[in-house]
């Protein structure tokens, strides 16, 4: 009998450390992917486009998915963001990301889902969706594919 | 000396039998998840809009983006369909999918990237991008969020 109690206490331990650490780590998982987001805000409304493409796989193999084009490789991507928000007086305006939904599927890999806000210097407004593929990679979580839409 | 032969040996085998498991595990959830996508496409043209619906979760807890517009859930998901491809009168064309990409993140979670074409009877074609999650649930592979996107 006393086996028995002993034997369920360790297993309890056991088992409330194991569910801790696993909370830890999706906790420890989800303010880090938000943290790369959210500095990735704070570089755009900087107007630095280096420094929010940071938050992204610095890799050819980078996919980002808008209406029906794909662009391959970090460094289109940027040529992209590059073309659309700062080529011939463009401005880049304010951005806001809101109801971020961070979800761990393994260790290494996360699926982010969310909404983004884009405010211009004329107050004119735009707003849509994105899903992320984000990978625990040496350096940090990165987004290794992005698909954003908007109003059609 | 013969000990750490056979120790080779068996590690090796070992390791082959491993690796031969892994590629034939991936191998087959890209034949399921594949499958499911194939099955979803002859239901689309069969007009079969409930057919369809079998490759996504039936669960209130689906997403599915398009646009600026996220729809939460099976039911719902289903009547946007409806709604956009067979109310007053509209019609449901010819859906081809290309270019998959089927990536297994973990033993239950799966990424598919891959463009979608839609060819109406008035010859019409409209085409663009799509971001699926698949998990293994109890009844197979089945989308749990799609991002979809076309031509802006």
């Amino acid at each position: 009998m006393r086996k028995s109690v002993l034997l369920l206490v360790v297993l309890s331990i056991a088992a409330g450390t194991v569910m801790a650490q696993k909370s830890a780590s999706s906790s420890s998982t989800e303010k880090e992917i938000s943290s790369v987001l959210q500095q990735q805000v704070a570089a755009w409304n900087s107007h630095d486009l280096v420094g929010f493409m940071a938050g992204y796989w610095k890799s050819p193999d980078l996919t980002f998915f808008s209406g029906a084009t794909e662009t391959k490789g970090w460094e289109p991507t940027l040529d992209r963001y590059r073309q659309r928000y700062q080529a011939n007086g463009a401005a880049m305006g304010k951005l806001e990301f809101s109801n971020l939904n961070v979800e761990q599927l393994c260790p290494n890999a996360a699926f982010v889902r969310g909404q983004w806000q884009l405010t211009m210097p004329d107050g004119k407004q735009s707003h849509g969706l994105f899903t992320l593929e984000f990978r625990k990679l040496p350096e940090g979580w990165r987004i290794v594919h992005d698909h954003s839409s908007g109003e059609n």
